[in-house]
């Protein structure tokens, strides 16, 4: 009895259309990287499950796919020792002895063991990216995947807000080639442990930014009480006030802001922390006026995104004409490679969601027009002799890079124009007797119904009633 | 305490230079089968057990990998149903429970049930190609790995022998491209069917085809006598004796098998199979020399891959001037899709082995030259003054295509030379307060040392320069 055929939960097929719309935001990414510097490397989809484990906190230990033992994977074990109560066994343990292999869970940490690993064969500042499939035990639903591509773009072994910059005039360039108008936020971590140390409470930091995060939506006055509901005190809440009421040119925010951390506030804290973070970004916003950028790009001192491995430079890019979370996203950090032992290791990277710019082109109707019609002529085929006849006009063609098919039985004509009808095949040519003794090819465009006859062996005059 | 980082055995990473040659391979055989009209797809990297479990022999099955359900995989499992003896337990029965996902363990398998999910959107005769890793777990050695990429191409829903053709064409034409001199070997399953008919051992096919392959080596003799010790008589070797010493043209040999399936063999058997493989063979050379073939196609009646599912055309191409096993290979298949419940479904493919190809071209040399060297142009920075002045000039390279660096720091310039020296890259660009009175661009050479130079707004003599 034949099974029904599905795929796991979770997981896509890619068919021709989508291949051709996915292989053009992954192709302009990549061109952009490249004209960067930015190298490609590969890391392989199975890591060991030491690699991975306690890299992305609890959570993300559960969420990795973990690989079976090849061979007598479950002899030798005393199950006993691993019993909980009842039926119930310790499932995280068993699973450690069963298995010692998992799946990449993302490209950052695949990333960082790449480096420790060839750091005698690698030039630092070393500038690479990586566009490969990740998965996650997530619960599948809209818009997650259990299996998609991450894109990532990272330079380590370097401090210099050089870095930044080309990181958003990356961002800057990929968005005018697929155009789709962005706006780019930046935040610097240093600058949010500033503003907890200037309130008094070094160790609220996201406390604080939680809160400052909702400022549009929900006002001063809840933004407040939710602080004080977090712990703060009246008077703390007093010291980031001006914060909450910045307003003017990116330079006026920063010169306030280094006036805060100066010892200006009402609490008179100095924090040197802070000042660095306002130093960080009055250059990288230097940089970015001298190289010129076309879209929108502003300090958000809301943004918060990574606060767990950021260290300075936070990034975030939204698509401004259409509804969707982030769609690229990233920051600086400062020891990356330190959990595999080499320390002191400066980096900063982004990652361009792909599924989600997948989405945006899509409801913005901004893919290229052209991009499904891979085949431009079909050969309609009436009989062996026909075929013969057409063989060595194909393969000119094909050998020019123009795509062509002969359809491989001589059929009904009309099952031949129902083919290239739905594969949208915009030309066909149909060869009889009398195209075979005038030694001419007949070419149809069945677009526009305007059909002309070539000789056979002028394949540029071919080419260019068919381009 | 760091750990030192490392990648399971049989896994690979890819560095920069791997990456750019693997991706000349892969790009030149997408480029060919798109000149034939065949359409990408992707798979999941993940597929249900049910889909892949079966497929590939019992040893097939031990070799995939398997994935343990995420949640609580262990709990609710009685393990003493399972116990064999003292601390062994049924492994095969056991994965089972715990795990119902696998990675894909080829394309074929994957592509057959994509076929059958999506055969309401599909245009059949369906041309698919695929480039994607699968993983085996089998022992690593030397050249064997447990994640590779296997590079597909399939035509599903046709069984004319024009597809035949075209796989013929795309491996001439791939292997023209990349410079490399290949042998094509074609055979028929049902010739080595009727073969084994006319001496009167239909059930020995493999056993007389694994001896007729090695007569080569072991010669006429050593061949009969394997022959009989698999059970054939004296008589049946008789029959077969003219096959072994088959000689001429291709047109000679298959007029000779033609007479020997019709009843002209010792044993006066006649095989429709046999004389239909005849028919198959001599319409697809027919074909290929129509067409007009670079390399050398010959008819190869030993060639015996795929046995257990090819039932027409079997093809094998092997480098004639590097010493490796097969580099390509493939055939056709009567029912691939029925196992998922869609039978009569006739298709043939070709696979391209990227990794021993890789070797081939390694071995040969014949990388093209400028493949690793990705960045055109250097820029040493010496200030913040001098970087600002060459952004605008840096982006406007980018912009036409051209990739530039900025190096990051203003640190001392042998650094920055090291730097454009290890990353081969072959032009500097060196600009202090002169440059930036006089509005100008300084390049040099690195190679012939060189220098040059240019307004900083001529943005085509700099790239004349440096390309």
């Amino acid at each position: 009895m034949a099974q029904k055929p599905s795929i796991p939960k979770g997981t896509r097929d890619f068919g021709q259309r989508e291949m051709a719309e996915r292989n053009y935001i992954f192709d302009t990414i990549r061109s952009v990287f490249r004209t960067y510097g930015y190298q490609q490397i590969e890391t392989p989809a199975l890591e060991n499950l030491s690699t991975l484990l306690g890299k992305y906190g609890d959570e993300g230990d559960k969420l990795l796919f973990r690989i079976l033992n090849s061979g007598d994977a479950f002899s030798g074990i005393d199950y006993g020792q691993f019993r909980l109560e009842g039926d119930h066994y310790n499932s995280k343990a068993l699973s450690l002895k069963v298995s010692e292999k998992g799946l990449r869970y993302d490209l950052t940490v695949p990333f960082a063991r790449y480096v420790v690993q060839h750091q005698n064969d690698i030039s630092f500042p070393f500038k690479r990216f990586q566009i490969q499939p990740v998965w996650r035990a997530d619960r599948p639903q809209k818009g997650r995947y259990r299996e998609f591509y991450q894109c990532d773009v990272d330079v380590i072994g370097s401090r210099s807000q050089v870095n930044e910059l080309e990181l958003v005039q990356i961002v800057d360039r990929v968005f005018t080639l697929l155009d789709v108008r962005v706006g780019i936020k930046i935040n610097n971590r240093k600058v949010l442990t500033g503003l907890a140390e200037i309130c008094g409470f070094p160790d609220k930091v996201v406390d604080i930014t939680v809160a400052i995060d909702k400022l549009d939506k929900i006002g001063l006055g809840n933004v407040e009480a939710e602080m004080m509901e977090k712990g703060l005190t009246p008077e703390a809440v007093e010291v980031l006030r001006p914060v909450l009421l910045l307003s003017g040119t990116t330079a006026e925010k920063l010169a306030a802001m280094r006036a805060l951390f100066g010892g200006g506030s009402v609490s008179g804290t100095v924090s040197e922390t802070g000042l660095k973070g306002i130093d960080e970004l009055e250059e990288l916003f230097g940089l970015i006026e001298a190289a010129g950028i076309r879209h929108d790009v502003q300090i958000d001192l809301s943004l918060a995104r990574g606060l767990n491995y950021y260290t300075g430079a936070i990034f975030e890019v939204k698509a401004l004409d259409f509804p969707i979370g982030s769609i690229c996203g990233g920051g600086r950090y400062d020891n990356l490679t330190g959990i595999f032992g080499l320390p002191d290791m400066s980096g900063v990277g982004i990652s361009f969601g792909a599924d989600r710019i997948y989405d945006v082109l899509k409801g913005l109707d901004k893919f290229p027009k052209d991009l499904g019609s891979a085949t431009r002529l079909l050969f309609a085929v009436m009989g062996p002799e026909e075929l013969r006849y057409v063989l060595p006009v194909a393969k000119a063609l094909r050998e020019e890079g123009v795509a062509v098919e002969i359809y491989p039985e001589a059929t009904k004509l009309k099952k031949q124009f129902d083919y290239a009808d739905r594969k949208s095949i915009p030309f066909i040519s149909i060869n009889g007797s009398s195209e075979m003794e005038a030694g001419t090819i007949n070419l149809k465009n069945l677009e526009t119904g305007e059909q002309k006859a070539f000789p056979a062996h002028e394949t540029d005059q071919i080419l260019s009633f068919i381009k």
